[in-house]
């Protein structure tokens, strides 16, 4: 809200949460990262609540500071980040519509030559994003996530929360080979997303092999599959076990835990990134509170990736 | 579950919830009221969660026995009642599927000539039931509720839970002259649905007439209004004050106590009643479940009248 | 945030949250009315919380619209009103640091010929206000609570949340002739505040005075006391009953209703109102969100008697 | 804890909790009222938790203190007053013996002539009670509840918190002349209850009656039933609404304000009251901790009463 | 509800809940494996609520899909499976009549030959099933739990639910040599049902072995006892840590973790598997519905090996 | 509350709740270990509500039994044990009059040769519990935690819950070559802390370094940190993961379980221990109560190392 870093040092329930208490800064022009929130759910499956995922997540990230306790960077040092806002829509209740809201959103991001790290929303909104940021070539992605979205549709749509990484590889945005997705589990009713995925090169790491290889093993395979190419991170937080993440919308026990997360994201330095997102972060099932505490925590882990790629291009 | 009605007298907790303790019997015929649940919220403005309304209202409604200890009506002993269901949805996310979805389900019910009584969901979903039921000629209307809901559009939709009674009323299925809307408050952006009720006949009791009139009056109001012609009954929760319903998407402080609104229902005795709903049940916002015990014990009270009303036909 | 108030149509749970989504302006310049939050609650006696009340009542005052449905006054057309943040404190620790900050703050903001309408924070902060804005004359005051506030001390500290309008009244800064206190109950220990109120000509209307009375002739008793003088309206949401202000530090069951509250504050039409605040809303305690909700509530009422009297001037 | 009242001065959430902060003794020779809590829920028909309720009354009963506002009685200041601890058992499982346990407890109690105020436990605990303390003659009642408690058994128990007025009916115990029961309401499977309270003469006031006649009419009608005989409070929290009292096991909405409750404990002045109890306070069902608040201010609103009349004596 | 196993693909929140979304059908008659509750905690000694456990596990059931994302299994294709319903209670009230309730329930289920799968209630209820379906010879037992609940008794009581092994084993209808006990902890007041575990050869695998073997391990070991003769699996979620299953009795901190529980089951595959249940899951004391979601996924792991089991008979 | 231990055979929601359901007895003569609260959190930075911790801990620690399950030590058979009651305070509001409140009271116990272990309270409270303790010598430390509480002020205050430690340190209490932080972690916006810490000897085990040793290196590190000298154990619940222990102030992702923490504490016997506190328990952000149950549970683990300390000196 103040164009003055120094509110980073005031207790931390005090004044409009802006993402990290970064300034807030319609305009993206002149910024080398934006902050984004995408506060649409309109198309989940289950229980609806993502909607207030960023109002929330800009709460609870009043906790973060600025210098990562491990890598020791600080993004503020390396880059201008700011928060532009939400996501408006002018018609809400319309997929299509929603769809190109979005992609407008982030063609203006992309065209200013600024890296959006968003805020969902369901996942579905990652597909339009991907309309805007990946015109250019496919994008290599790194996916965490209970379910590898890449189902065909559902009640007949198919533009809903998944979908989106099936829509973004059929469109072309998404590249198969430089695509993998961590931490995939739960029963399904038809294998035919798993199939996707298979059939089209990820590398779909389920939960149980995750757990046999450790997550170091998963950081070499995941480096190995994007290489160097521009590469996204989506971290759906439903990936993580729902004693991390109670709030969202499907969750599935069994998960990933917070520090393995962490550890992956840290593995991920030097990887040549141009963007991400954290998704599904559902407040109404949030009791406590935390799932927007680690929604807020895992961005911060992304905005430092993202923030030191930027600075050493 | 069972087809035996001694089921309410076991423990509350047993069992698998139908509405009521009521046999669950998908198909109407043979019924004289049927109790159907409406999981759709695919409509609202702000929160939702109104889509696990019928699922809780079922759990909460367990609560419930027969004998009223007012009226000493027992509507078991007056009429064949029983759960049929939900409607189902081919197509969720795409409002026009959504209220074919609906109508064709109710149309089903009424050409067995069962009487609908139904648990939302948001209020959208009272316009396709009305298409269903109201062929025959237009209805008069008993409307408690925060809101008139004869809205125009929001977000460029005409189907939304701000805008059913406009709809049905546009569609000469709502009759104005007929209609009386109680508990209206709360702030607008602009006066256009209030503005919509007035020209068209619609008598609307703001919450500060309800307080002042006292709930008696306003009973004799509502009873002069709708008269002897069919009537319907559509309570929307957010008219009660959110201490009795905080499980709703549009709370508005200083609304009707549920004292008020059990008396106001046992005064509509006697009434041509051919039908009723309880909407905006969202059980994620709703911590001490009361919401959904207050939702399924209005339920019963409008059980009670529709009832009597059908066994006096 | 944004300075354009379309923002106002959008769906509630979108953007950064500030006061009533007012454009956020720091500087108080060129303002008729300014929404302050004061996240203090280090003078509580019991549990702590209110900190976290101006970051929820902005949260929840997403959902307060423009036009007063009884009034139909549009607070928005009459005045420029915006969120100017938060008081900021350099030693949020130390009892004098902090009323000297806080008295700082409003110093600016009545320098700049703008009326405050704050939201607390605990009650303690009301008296640093006064120390800035009842510099000319004594304030007359309508003050909402269950507690008269009229205390010496507590554990030795004479700046706390039990004492603000004692502290008020010793300095010259509150006409006691012009006080009325309303809602008042709840066990003490000692009538030492209670008979300090009375002592120095102080209108107490003790809760059951205030069922016996009703809420109009409450009313024109307040109105009796405090003339045509300036007048400040302080509402502890402790004053209303817990059920509908269930997060606040020191609750007292058998309170007002937020029907009387509102009905009360409607009747305070055309007194010379310069100033107003919501105090003690204690997120932590209020699992539903309703106290918050309720707060911004009233403080949209109290906006639009302020706009109401700013723009008559 | 403390033999020191002066704890009471002290902030209300340190200390280790006893009723009121009264100081501990388990012994009650030498007091005047002893307030004592009976964990037992093994007798109710929905949801268990009110053993936990002596627990979490005296947690809340913190925020007690000692004048009244509206008597200005302090009981500390009239009789000896303590905390006596909780009922215990050996046979927590077995109904027989819990009413052994319990009316051996307060036999012991009784024989020392000592005034009890209990904090249950179901309201089954009130038959054992009854035992204890009505043997010299039978009592009069004052009754406060959602139901009359006169049911005759409920799967083949005939100690359950339906039925202990019955039982204490039977056993000639209770006085049924001199018994008024206030606040019943909800529909039943069977009449059978509410028959037998009126065959036997008991006052039953239905909710409905209650709201006509109005609080002052009910208390006269009280003072009538009951003369000038020895008499009990017993006050289930479910007699009031559920908004006030949401920790409770068979909620009925629809009920008695803490306003209304408080203003017709303080009409039984000057009877000849010679114990009381509040049950059905569990706190597993109640998220905000108003139901233990709403129990402990009513226990210390009959504590006031019972210290009057014992002073008196 | 339905008798179309397609409703599983309906949205997860539609529909009255059966567990996993199967047909209700009260007659175990031409099933293959029953789907139970047995709503009862009149056994416990800490915190009541699992009676509330069947009803809340059928509602996050919904959940559940049909293809194992590990074994692939299908449990619809392979067996006829449906919910039965819940064992009703004559006496809730009456240890000796519930246990002989519960008896007689599943002995009809036995005699149909239907493999019973079922979510308790508290501990204590396994004990009946085993009188039903150990007649034929002793079980053998894999048994999660914080405890060993072979103690002998409490408060007086035999049947409660640290008993139910103790009385199996000393009824000859559990094989002390073929139980395997996994998780035990937590300080107890005497060592006396450790040691008769240990005495009467039970394998008892205390938390801290646990951790030091890993689950791998732990599964070897488990299959080595047990063997090939005819194994009950009997899963208390106390056996997690309460951060996955804070919605218990007995909490114990430092237990197993979902991913844990999830591989040893899977670990279990083609053991002689002839029954199953999960128990403990209480409700009331789980805000964010994670317990009966981790109770419903466990169970359909569990229903996946018994499926299994049963297809190769 | 009794002088008999017997009680801990009690239902464990029963009674008056001390620490562990030992006996009240409010003068620490006589006794070897002493169970203390401090009720106070004036120094935190961000959420308050420490304050309720000892007593939702003391009501949480009746589910502690006597024998540990590991080490079969009974702390009650080897020491006198009871519960002192909570520290008193004459100023509460005054940062200065607090510490010497504390450091009195410890003083005190210390004077009676009694070994302190404490519930907190924030974690400013250590440093006057240092003064009063370690005035003979410097104390060893282990400290879990996730900051090292070793930085200089904040806002002003040099009393606050993230500089006791550097307090002790500079006062010469504490000697920083015996000391161990384990599990520190988290964003800062400047080094100093961790800077301090490393520069003054002290070893600084951060969350990756933990991972990557395992729980069994730390210990083996943390006995050759501290040696055979005086020792003091300080466990702040935010080292652990905030899914074991979101009631607290400030929260950090990513932390220890409580299995490793049990398995820490255990590794610890045979030290030369002299007191320990758990702190920063905050209840107000704990919805399902777990934390208070890990605070009471890692309590019971220090009592017993402290009990055998004691036992063999």
């Amino acid at each position: 809200m103040s164009t003055d870093q120094n509110q980073m040092s005031l207790p931390r329930y005090m004044g409009v949460p802006t993402f990290m208490r970064t300034p807030y800064q319609p305009d993206p022009a002149g910024l080398d990262i934006a902050l984004i929130g995408v506060p649409y759910d309109g198309a989940v499956t289950n229980r609806a609540g993502a909607r207030h995922g960023p109002r929330e997540m800009r709460n609870q990230s009043s906790m973060m500071r600025s210098i990562h306790h491990v890598s020791k960077i600080n993004p503020y040092d390396l880059c201008r980040i700011a928060d532009i806002g939400d996501v408006t829509f002018d018609g809400v209740f319309d997929h299509d519509a929603v769809v190109r809201d979005i992609e407008a959103f982030y063609a203006r991001v992309h065209a200013a030559g600024v890296v959006p790290l968003s805020a969902g929303g369901d996942h579905s909104v990652t597909y339009p994003i991907f309309k805007a940021i990946a015109k250019e070539a496919p994008l290599g992605l790194i996916h965490i996530d209970a379910h590898t979205d890449t189902w065909d549709q559902f009640q007949g749509s198919k533009f809903m929360h998944g979908t989106p990484f099936r829509r973004a590889h059929e469109d072309g945005l998404l590249d198969g080979e430089r695509t993998v997705q961590i931490g995939i589990r739960g029963a399904q009713n038809s294998p035919e997303g798993w199939d996707y995925s298979l059939e089209n090169g990820m590398r779909v790491i389920f939960m149980e092999e995750f757990t046999k290889l450790g997550v170091e093993a998963v950081i070499a395979e995941a480096r190995r599959v994007v290489g160097d190419g521009p590469t996204y991170i989506s971290f759906d937080v439903d990936g993580l076990d729902p004693v991390y993440a109670p709030g969202t919308g499907t969750p599935e026990i069994g998960g990933i835990t917070t520090i393995e997360a962490q550890t992956l994201l840290r593995g991920l330095r030097g990887l040549n990134l141009i963007g991400g997102d954290i998704v599904e972060v559902a407040p109404p099932s949030d009791p406590s509170g935390n799932t927007a505490l680690v929604g807020a925590t895992l961005m911060y882990e992304i905005l430092c990736l993202l923030a030191e790629t930027r600075a050493n291009r």
